[in-house]
């Protein structure tokens, strides 16, 4: 976790997952649902996707030994699908949003056996990302940030430490309550519409754009659990520009040397 | 570190540098180069490069403030020269082969106060390198592997692990004397030829040809070293065919779910 600069007082490290396995914090789901699912004796896998999480479930499911099957956009998608051929995936491009790949694999899917590995729709992949709680613990520990700061498009990751850092109170494990900031584009911003708003739930953001294709996420199925981590621990929501992640992307890469995703930079943005 | 399966009674342990920061086991060996050169005070830094080496580079001088040009071959490198200018890194594509690179960095360089980074051409790298050795030891001590088995183009990771081993037997910590055999592709096997032959060192690959471009390295600089690691170690080297690499990439990717370079698949081709 390197530090940047922050303002006077402030200190601003990085979590960086750039280097998990299959390159994204998607490897930390996935790699708990996939070997839960064999557990439990699933013998195939699918999920609609745009990226990482199809890689990674792509990946997994090779090392487990089940079938894998992606839904996604065709559009875009190219170096996504080709990635997960290479790990013997399944690959269904499917015209319009990943909206539409979902419904097009529950379509087809219906009656198959194999089952559904989108995020919240499974209890695993949750509790795999709970690890980035974990780590921040186990890293920075026992201070812990006063605030962390989360780029939000489906928000499991945020769900998920908000689970971690509650459950590791309970154990005892640490008193710490760090304040949630959940970080949007300025073009698809359902989250920090909603908490401006005081709204129990996103309502879908229409004509959603942004070229960070993780925060497209115009209606987060859960979208209560992420207003609820965000409320309850006192934090807030950011909407940042295209032009604001860009600039903070070539911050981190020509400063710090840190490869970001528009995603990933988006945070920084927000400082 | 996965295991496959070997022959029979035999276990074979991957190591997996592929989530190394920017990718490769690149990283090793430049994180101390880059760090030791600040320290000294060099405040530019080049080398020509092929691929990783020079993204590894130019992230890390990122990183320590310091400016860096990567030299490289005009063809086929374009997705190492727009990562290098990501990280802020000069860029000057050289018509030619990694040696044209070279010689023409060294002569567009002299006089510049630049520091060269090229392999063993500055002692840091191969210290950064050692830690794959002690990273073994570490992972699966105390029984260590009796033969490592690595991809040798340059040949500087092999090197710096048997350093390492040497080094770690020095100190008491491992008695471990593992074997090394170098892999290299059949149209580019300077080392398995000088080891057939009972040469000194390796005399240079005439018309040298592998879709891996890592082991394209004819002549390697540091052939006596490697030669004395091989046989000192009593291991020896092994030649596999381009069609073997792609074969065990393609076990490596829907068997084990691990996106392996051709260099990186090369060892299982060689087993």
């Amino acid at each position: 976790m390197p530090d940047v600069p922050g303002a006077d007082g402030v200190r601003v490290s990085l979590k960086d997952d750039g280097t998990m396995p299959t390159g994204s914090f998607k490897a930390r789901g996935m790699a708990v649902a996939v070997s839960r699912a064999r557990e439990l004796g699933a013998r195939a896998l699918f999920a609609p996707t745009a990226g990482n999480a199809g890689i990674a479930l792509s990946a997994y499911s090779a090392r487990a030994g089940l079938a894998a099957r992606v839904y996604l956009p065709e559009i875009g998608t190219e170096s996504v699908q080709s990635a997960c051929r290479a790990y013997g995936a399944g690959v269904v491009p499917v015209r319009g949003t990943i909206r539409d790949a979902g419904n097009a694999g529950r379509a087809a899917e219906a009656g198959s056996g194999a089952f559904e590995m989108s995020t919240l729709r499974e209890p695993y992949r949750l509790e795999g990302k709970k690890t980035m709680g974990y780590e921040i613990l186990e890293q920075l520990g026992p201070e812990v940030p006063d605030a962390i700061i989360y780029p939000t498009g489906g928000g499991t990751g945020l769900v998920g430490m908000y689970k971690a850092f509650r459950e590791l109170r309970a154990l005892g494990l640490t008193d710490a309550r760090p304040r949630f900031y959940a970080v949007q584009a300025e073009g698809c911003a359902p989250v920090v519409r909603a908490l401006r708003d005081g709204a129990p739930r996103c309502e879908p953001w229409s004509e959603p754009a942004t070229l960070a294709p993780g925060l497209l996420v115009p209606a987060p199925f859960a979208s209560e659990r992420i207003l609820e981590a965000v409320r309850e621990s006192r934090g807030g929501g950011v909407a940042v520009s295209d032009r604001s992640i860009v600039e903070a992307m070539a911050v981190l890469a020509t400063r710090y040397g840190i490869s970001a995703s528009p995603e990933g930079a988006a945070p920084l943005a927000a400082l």
